[in-house]
């Protein structure tokens, strides 16, 4: 705490702690003169007033919680830039959880911010949450929620996505039209919204080229070593693919590292591509084919409907289910040579 | 904020809010029946003490402040990552901060920061930053402070970095031993104490190799587009350098960037290392040696240190400056084959 306090300014003024404090709110019940002794000497000293006090007051923290899973993600950390933005311009502070894609963080995290430390809150669903009752408690709480990204169907509230299904078709038309016709979708485990969103828009291509016969899915996790031993097994099997499409960056590279050790030439042998914001990925060798997810604009849109919400704004109905499409990159990785 | 209120809960039981606040803080004037029958009510109706409440009773607010040039990079995304576990351990939050480089938003930050919101603030400077002004005001304030990384050398707080000047010396040398005899340093601008050590370091290996004459520095930025100018100039120019090593990693993506486009074979015409904690760096075409930085320590370790001045535990000396090596990762952009 700083060593200027309401009572100090008051003692060095002569005057009642109320009197100094309805001073710095310019309250019309003090006469001017008295206002700008205050304000100066308070100027003077540095003098903050307590943000705990004026909360307390105002019933307002000031203050949002975004909830993500992981921060070390390029994805995320664009998103968090998105909502930085916007809350900066409002005034407000940002309370930064990460999940680590753990339920159980993820409920005590709900559950320790429903005691009114924040205004609103953001998140993005841990991928092993299958539970949704930590949520729920939201539903009859007052604290104002909005998801982006990955969302839980069933619950009420604001969401900000992108068209998950509409891009996991995208990534698989494109290997189809150039020429793959055995194609594999690795998808993170579990029942996420965006998991879920993908594999369909995946189906939806394979069955449009009449080839829904031939989907797999494998599904890989966090642990890098297990994916490697997972798409080693798929590479070396019986029934190879010439294409993948990743659900996420990391399954991506787990593929160019076990290419790389089995000498598999991408995209000869193999066509990869992936859901990624990897602004490097076109330095990889090869360079990699990307369906490329506006985060920063999910980042900034979610925190505007959160504010709206915040400040009793009725929001449309078009601002309750917002999806921000995402673009597709074709690269060398997918046989497309790039301009320089 | 939530509903439950200590009033309501208070009406509910028939007792005096004052009972209540007690029994829930375990009081031992209270009987152990009230505080089992308040205790068991709190619990079903979900009550949650306001925080605010408590954090003017206690004068702790369990919230410290990470302030980062930008979060869009993986070296201070794995150093939130360290923070966020040992606040979480404690039981604490964490306030993130952007200053996207920009030292107004870093002065305004740390004034915001001033009045008691947050327990404690790590800051690692803007580039921009040449005034410390709004730093001195924390020596005389109460709020523990500590550097990470980028330190502001005038001011006695802890810190905790990396051995920069060690870690430019083991990049440059590592590239004369590689063959190169023309190295050229790309330097962040302004005077932030790691762009000061790396290049310091950077002379001393020339010096060392009796090269000193040949050093070059040039300064790159934020702006791509720039940097890629300043770098195809150095490349066409008459001087070629025939070793690049980048102070951070968007310079490497930018110096790959123009090789690619000069058709430039890295490493036979030009060698490349970089500072850089990009997992994937692995994957570039050709793979990018690099300076990996013990980002996820230094964010462990200076949240240590930060909480250990929020206890009024004694630092040892050997606390006030932390300083956690480097390592080198040798790989074929400087002509070294990686083992599979």
């Amino acid at each position: 705490m700083d060593n200027v306090t309401l009572k100090k300014l008051a003692k060095e003024l002569n005057l009642s702690p109320s009197t100094v404090s309805r001073s710095l709110r310019d309250s019309h019940e003090i006469s001017q003169e008295t206002k700008d002794r205050v304000k100066a000497l308070a100027a003077k000293l540095g003098f903050q007033p307590n943000p705990y006090a004026s909360s307390l007051r105002k019933n307002k923290s000031k203050t949002i919680a975004v909830i993500i899973p992981e921060i070390q993600n390029n994805f995320f950390s664009q998103v968090m830039n998105g909502v930085e933005e916007v809350a900066r311009q409002k005034g407000y502070h940002v309370l930064i959880y990460l999940t680590h894609e753990d339920y159980r963080r993820e409920t005590d995290i709900l559950q320790l911010l429903r005691n009114g430390r924040v205004d609103g809150v953001m998140i993005s669903v841990s991928n092993t949450t299958t539970s949704f009752e930590h949520l729920d408690a939201y539903q009859n709480a007052d604290i104002p929620l909005v998801f982006f990204d990955r969302v839980y169907e069933n619950m009420e509230a604001p969401r900000v996505t992108t068209d998950d299904a509409e891009a996991g078709f995208k990534a698989t038309e494109h290997l189809l039209k150039t020429g793959c016709r055995k194609v594999v979708f690795l998808s993170m485990a579990g029942n996420l919204s965006i998991s879920c969103g993908r594999k369909s828009g995946y189906i939806k291509a394979l069955t449009k080229y009449g080839l829904a016969d031939n989907a797999r899915v494998i599904e890989c996790g966090p642990d890098d070593e297990i994916n490697r031993q997972k798409i080693r097994e798929l590479l070396q099997g019986e029934q190879k693919p010439d294409g993948i499409v990743a659900a996420v960056e990391k399954f991506a590279v787990n593929t160019y590292e076990v290419c790389r050790d089995l000498d598999m030439d991408v995209p000869q042998q193999l066509k990869v591509i992936s859901f990624s914001n990897l602004p490097a990925a076109a330095l990889f060798d090869p360079p990699l084919s990307t369906i490329v997810q506006p985060a920063y604009d999910i980042g900034l849109e979610s925190a505007n409907v959160l504010f709206k919400i915040i400040d009793k704004k009725k929001l449309l109905s078009s601002e309750k289910k917002i999806v921000i499409p995402s673009h597709l990159v074709a690269r060398e990785s997918t046989g497309c040579k790039q301009n320089k």
